[in-house]
């Protein structure tokens, strides 16, 4: 059964909205939003492509989250708080069991971070979805990439290459048919933003970005925005139990080094602010320092104090 | 030769922004921009997709131009100013000529309007465009759907169906090779929001929303919005010459009723404001009266004064 255009929308999209700063929210030609004073707004968007960011039959719940998690985590990488978000969904046909699916996986990353959806556009055309996040930080503490400076600590939260390795596992590298519920497959499929972390690192982090396309590559753009270098130590790399138990070293190296999706957050303490930075983080995510910011560019590993060369490039989505 | 997506992006994309509210714009995770007191957020996106919105083929810089062009009739329908924008651009190869046409076509536009381009995605995948616009209002002037009272005038802006007649002249219903340089061709390809029009309503017009999708069908969810019917009077509708003369009358008034992409804007005026209208549009864009709001529900029309039967329904995404 076809669903009218605004049917569809009113029907999946169409919540009551939780926040008072939303004077006219979906079913208008614009949303009317409120900014408070003293905080800017911190704008982003990304797209997600059936096929390219999420597999052909990716439970539809799955993709609902990681179209406003990797948006989210954008924010998060600024120090913002979220606000708003808008939907721009092109689907083959209305499809109400997909739908319904996706809406239950955005809503609830929405209503946990406190995310109002005001607005957004349905049209019918290749699965492609883009949403756009609006959140809120006072301006003189918004996290930059280039913010980094020689002798700064450089940190990553949680841990890195499940997110991967979920994608390969899922492809079938692992062949398991038990590898559909494997943590490392929801690390993949359901990845958390790290909001929080990102507004305690507000008056802490130099500089800070989120790990979408491979650590190597992420940092490597900080730095370049930054004009500086990086060590990373190699034998610091915060691995899950899950990737060591799955993958074996080598494997599990390259994809905490070169693999996207799990959305921590890499970020730079000058050592003046890292007292801080102990106490800021007691009750949060984990963090851990994985190498320091050097004068000159780029990004060199070190294995136990020995250089190691890393010819691991940063996803590059036309390069490709 | 493939591109990196950084590369490209910055090569099209990132030109020196001329607004000083924007502190941050393309190159870090987001953007960072400041909402001026007593103004409140507009905002708004739609996406265009190949084959659908646009033809294959169509001139890359049209295509550019009605991107950001039906966003910013969004906020031309909220009587907002436009102010920033971000694009996600979803493009089979990196394609060098094609981005650069499409690039030019919205930076004219962009500059034109004072909008600044401030952040993005760029990935693989089918083509498909979604912006986002961002644009400011003081919140008790915004218009909206829901204002319309029995009593009030109904008007258009402009010419209708110029770009449902350029369409169909694309797609040969026209049949001779010089229809391309038809200004109704042009109507369709770089259609001007109204932006001027809307700013000058904010303080007169009940209703306001833009015609993207037919008259007929947009009429009716500003009346739905607003709880009232309305009456159109046919031998009013302002056509454009080059309409009535490459069509005959029942083809141009088909086109006048159902047709969208005109990004007119149709709004509705009090008695009490009608002296205003005249003295702020007395050098603008034309304005025609068409018709009244009535109590009731939905859009009726008339031709000398008697009912007509317009089974024109609005376009509708998925229902067709």
């Amino acid at each position: 059964m076809a669903l009218g255009e605004f049917e569809l929308i009113a029907k999946y999209f169409s919540r009551p909205v939780a926040r008072r700063d939303v004077l006219l929210g979906v079913g208008d030609d614009a949303a009317l939003l409120e900014v408070p004073a003293g905080q800017v707004l911190v704008a982003a968007t990304d797209t997600l492509v059936e096929g390219r960011h999420f597999l052909p039959g990716a439970p539809p719940e799955s993709v609902g989250h990681q179209a406003l998690a990797v948006n989210l985590s954008d924010l998060a990488a600024m120090g913002a708080a979220p606000a708003w978000a808008l939907l721009s969904l092109s689907l083959p046909s209305s499809e109400p069991a997909w739908l319904e699916g996706f809406a239950r996986g955005l809503h609830a990353l929405a209503e946990r971070t406190g995310v109002a959806l005001v607005g957004g556009d349905t049209v019918r055309g290749p699965r492609v979805i883009t949403m756009q996040v609006l959140g809120l930080v006072p301006a003189a503490l918004a996290l930059r990439r280039a913010g980094a400076r020689p002798g700064d600590g450089v940190y990553v939260s949680g841990t890195l290459g499940d997110a991967a390795a979920g994608l390969e596992l899922l492809r079938g590298a692992g062949g398991g048919a038990s590898d559909a519920d494997s943590p490392l497959v929801r690390r993949y499929q359901f990845a958390e933003p790290r909001l929080e972390l990102g507004i305690a690192l507000r008056a802490i982090a130099g500089a800070a970005m989120d790990v979408s396309d491979g650590l190597l590559g992420d940092l490597g753009k900080l730095c370049a925005a930054s004009g500086v270098g990086a060590l990373v130590q190699l034998e610091r790399l915060p691995l899950s139990a899950a990737l060591v138990a799955r993958f074996d070293a080598a494997t599990a190296e390259r994809l905490a080094l070169g693999g996207g999706d799990d959305y921590e957050l890499v970020f730079t303490v000058p050592p003046s602010a890292r007292r801080r930075l102990e106490t800021a983080l007691a009750d949060g995510v984990s963090i851990t320092r994985i190498g320091e910011i050097v004068s000159g560019n780029g990004v060199r590993c070190l294995r136990d104090g020995r250089p190691v060369d890393a010819e691991i490039a940063g996803y590059d989505h036309f390069a490709g």
